[in-house]
C-alpha cells in the first residue's frame, strides 16, 4: 500500500493536517455531536452511553491535543529489529512495515474514531472505520473533517473510510485477506461478537475481571489504599479490581478498616461467608466471582493461602491484571511467576494497566490474548515486521551440500 | 503452569533426557514405524505420504541429534524485553514467559513429533499432539519414549499428551482459553481445515506460492541460476518458487538460456503467450498464476514493467517469499519497499526462507499471517510476555489529580 511508503515526516504532516482540520470544523462537530445526543435523548439511551457519546467543545479540543501528540510520536515503521550476517554477502534484516488495513469499530466514543484515525496514519495503515448508529452524525461531520485533512498532505484521503450501516459492518468481518486487525471499541458484548463472527485478528478484550491480593504479609494500611484506588479511581475501567482476595490471618484486622471505608467510598461489598463473618454486608452468589461489575461493588473472598488465591484467580481471572499486596519477597516472588495475566503487580495500584502510564505515548488497546501483543498496546499494535535478505547470486543448494557454510553473525542494528 | 517455572537448566536437562530416552527405545519405534509403513502399504497411500512416515534407524539418529539440539538452544524464557521506571520505586519489566498449551496436529511426520515435543519443553510449554492415523503406531512409541525421558527430569510427564482419534482431534480445535496455539504440520488442505474451525491462533501457512521476479537490468546467468535453485533444490516446499516473472526487455535472452536449461532439469515450463513465443513449450492456464504446484512445474509470465511484477505479487502471491533478480538500485529498492510479503529478496533463491538458515536454531513453523510472528518462526513463536510492575504502595489517583508525575526512564536491560 502506498500510504505505508510514505516517508516519517509526511505521515507525522498528514496527522497534524488532521488535527488543523478537526480544528476548523469545531463548530459543526460540536453542532452534529448535539443533534445525537438530541435524538439519544428522545430514543432513551442509557445515560452511561450518552456520556460517551457526548463530544462538547472542551472534550474535542482535548481529543484534537491527543492527535497533534500522535504526529509528535517516534516513526513506528522502518525500525530494524534483526540485522544479521547469513554469509559473505548475503545479509539478512527484520524492519518494521504497517499492518495494511485497520477495521475499526466503536460503540459510541466518537472521540476514538480521532484517536484511532490519527494512530492508523501515524503508522502507515489505512482504516475503515463504523461507529454506532447513535453516533453517526458525529462520526460523520469528524470523518469529513479528517479527510479534509489528509486533502492537505501527502496521503491520500481514501485511506480513511466510514462504513455506516450495520451491513457494512457485517461485511468487514468478512475481509479477511483485505483487513489484517479488527480494532473494536465499546462493551464486552460487542467485542465477544465480534471475535465470535471473524478470522481476521482482533485486539482487544471481552473482560476484564481483575484482583487484587492482600498477602499474610501486607502492610493492612497500604493495602486499603491500593484497593482503594484499584475499584474507585474510575470503576467502569476494564483495570479497575471487580475482586478481593484476602488471606486469613490478616483478614480481621484488613476487613475492621477496609469495610467502613469502602462503605465510605460509595462501594457495595460482597462477601463470602469468612468475610461476611468479619463485616461485610452482603453475602456473594456465586456468579460475582466471575462478574466484571465496571461499577461501585466489589467481591470479597477470604483465603487460606496464597496457593488458594492462585487458584482462584486462575478460574476466575481473565488474564488482564492482578496485583499482590506483601512485604513478604517469596510471596511476591511466587505470585509475580505463578499469576498468567498480561500484567502482575506486586504493591502498586492495577489502575496503571494503561498505555500512556506504561509511556506508550498512545493506547490502541488492551488486549487480554496470549499471544503478542498482549496487555496495554502502543502504536507497535498496528505494525507488523517483514524480512529483507540481500545476497549476490547465493543459492540453498551450496548450503545442503557443504559447499558453503553460514556464518550466522550478528550485525550492528 | 508448574513446567513454566523451571530453571532453563531443569528444562534443558528434560530435552536431553527426552533424546536419552528415544535412542534407548529406537528399536521398538523403528519396528513401530515399520509396522505403520506395512499398514499404509496394503491401504495404498500414495508415495509422498509414504515417504513422509517412513522413519528408519538413519532418520530416527538424526531426529534425535536434532532434539539434543534443542536442549542446546538458549533460554527463550525470562528474557527482559522491556525495564522502565515510571517512577520513584515503581518500576515495569516485560518479560518472556511460556505460552501455556500448544496443540500440535500432524499429517504422517513422525520425526515432526520429536521435534515439536522438545521445543515445546525446551520453551516451558505443554503439548497436546496429534498425528495422522497412518503413523499411529510410530507415534504411540516416540511418546511412551519421550514420557519414559521425562519420568527421569524435573518435568511431569503429563506434559506431553498423545491424542489418538479424530474426535480427540475435534476436541482440541474447541479448547479456547485452554490451548493457546495451534501448529499445524501438513498439507495446505489440513492447515485450511484447522483454521476454518478453530477460534484458537493457528501458527502456519495454507498456501506457499513464491514468486522469482527477473528484472530489466538482471544479470541473466545470475537470474537463471537462482530460478534454477529457487525451483528444483526441493521442490516440495514452500518456499521453492510457482511462477517466474520475466521483464519483456530480458525476456528473449533469458527464456533463450532458460528453456533448455530448465528442460534439463526435468521441470515443465507453462507459460502466458508472451513466454510461449519464446520458446515456453505449454501454455498457462489461468489457474495456474495461483496454484502451488510442490512439483517440478513452474509458469513463467512475461511483464512489462516492474510494476506489473508487482501487480502480478499482490494478486496471485500467497505472502511469503517473494525475490527480485536485478542491478538496478532503484528496482531493486522499490521491490523491497513494495512487496508485503514475509521475505522479500535480492539475488538470493527464496530457499533461505527458513528458521535453520535464519539462523534461529530450530523451526517452529513458516507463518504467512500479517501480525507477527511471521516468516520464519524460530523459539521465539512459543512464548509471549508479561508486564510486572513492582511499587510501593503506588495508586493512580496521584497521578490523575497532578500531584505525581510519569518519569518514564528507560533502564538497563
Amino acid at each position: 500500500m502506498a500510504l505505508g511508503r510514505l516517508s516519517d515526516q509526511q505521515r507525522s504532516q498528514a496527522v497534524q493536517a488532521m488535527a488543523a482540520a478537526l480544528e476548523a470544523a469545531a463548530g459543526r462537530i460540536v453542532a452534529a455531536n448535539q443533534a445525537d445526543l438530541e435524538a439519544a435523548a428522545a430514543d432513551g439511551l442509557p445515560p452511561a452511553l450518552v456520556a460517551r457519546l457526548k463530544l462538547d467543545a472542551a472534550k474535542l479540543a482535548g481529543a484534537i491535543d491527543g492527535v497533534r501528540q500522535v504526529a509528535q510520536l517516534p516513526d513506528p515503521l522502518g525500525v530494524r529489529q534483526l540485522h544479521r550476517e547469513l554469509d559473505a554477502d548475503l545479509v539478512l534484516e527484520r524492519v518494521s512495515v504497517p499492518l495494511g488495513v485497520l477495521g475499526v469499530i466503536f460503540e459510541a466514543r466518537p472521540d476514538a474514531v480521532m484517536q484511532i484515525a490519527s494512530l492508523a496514519i501515524r503508522s502507515g495503515n489505512g482504516a475503515l472505520l463504523k461507529g454506532g448508529s447513535e453516533a453517526s452524525g458525529s462520526c460523520a461531520a469528524i470523518h469529513a473533517a479528517l479527510r479534509r485533512g489528509l486533502e492537505a498532505s501527502a496521503v491520500d484521503p481514501a485511506a480513511l473510510e466510514l462504513l455506516t450501516s450495520r451491513q457494512e459492518s457485517l461485511a468487514l468481518l468478512r475481509l479477511d485477506g483485505l483487513v489484517d486487525l479488527i480494532i473494536p471499541r465499546g462493551s464486552n458484548a460487542l467485542v465477544r461478537f465480534i471475535q465470535d463472527n471473524t478470522r481476521i485478528p482482533v485486539l482487544g478484550h471481552a473482560d476484564g475481571i481483575c484482583h487484587l491480593y492482600v498477602d499474610r504479609a501486607a502492610d493492612c494500611a497500604q493495602a486499603l489504599h491500593l484497593a482503594l484506588d484499584s475499584k474507585t479511581q474510575y470503576p467502569a475501567a476494564c483495570n479497575a479490581i471487580e475482586t478481593l482476595l484476602v488471606h486469613a490471618e490478616v483478614a480481621p484486622a484488613f476487613l475492621a478498616a477496609a469495610v467502613p471505608a469502602f462503605a465510605a467510598a460509595g462501594v457495595e461489598l460482597r462477601g463470602d461467608a469468612a468475610a461476611c463473618a468479619l463485616g461485610v454486608p452482603t453475602a456473594a452468589m456465586p456468579a460475582d466471582w466471575d462478574t466484571e461489575y465496571s461499577d461501585l461493588i466489589l467481591s470479597v473472598r477470604v483465603v487460606e493461602s496464597l496457593e488458594q488465591a492462585l487458584e482462584h484467580i486462575a478460574r476466575h481471572g481473565s488474564r488482564h491484571t492482578e496485583a499482590i499486596c506483601t512485604t513478604d519477597a517469596a510471596a511476591a516472588d511466587r505470585f509475580l511467576a505463578g499469576v498468567d495475566s498480561a500484567g502482575v503487580y506486586l504493591n502498586c495500584s492495577t489502575r496503571f494497566a494503561d498505555g500512556f502510564r506504561y509511556g506508550f505515548g498512545a493506547e490502541v488497546g488492551i488486549s487480554t490474548q496470549t499471544l503478542p501483543p498482549r496487555g496495554p498496546v502502543g502504536l507497535e499494535g498496528l505494525v507488523t515486521y517483514r524480512y529483507r535478505l540481500r545476497g549476490e547470486g547465493h543459492v540453498a543448494a551450496d548450503y545442503a551440500s557443504g559447499q558453503r557454510r553460514f556464518t550466522h553473525r550478528s550485525l550492528p542494528l
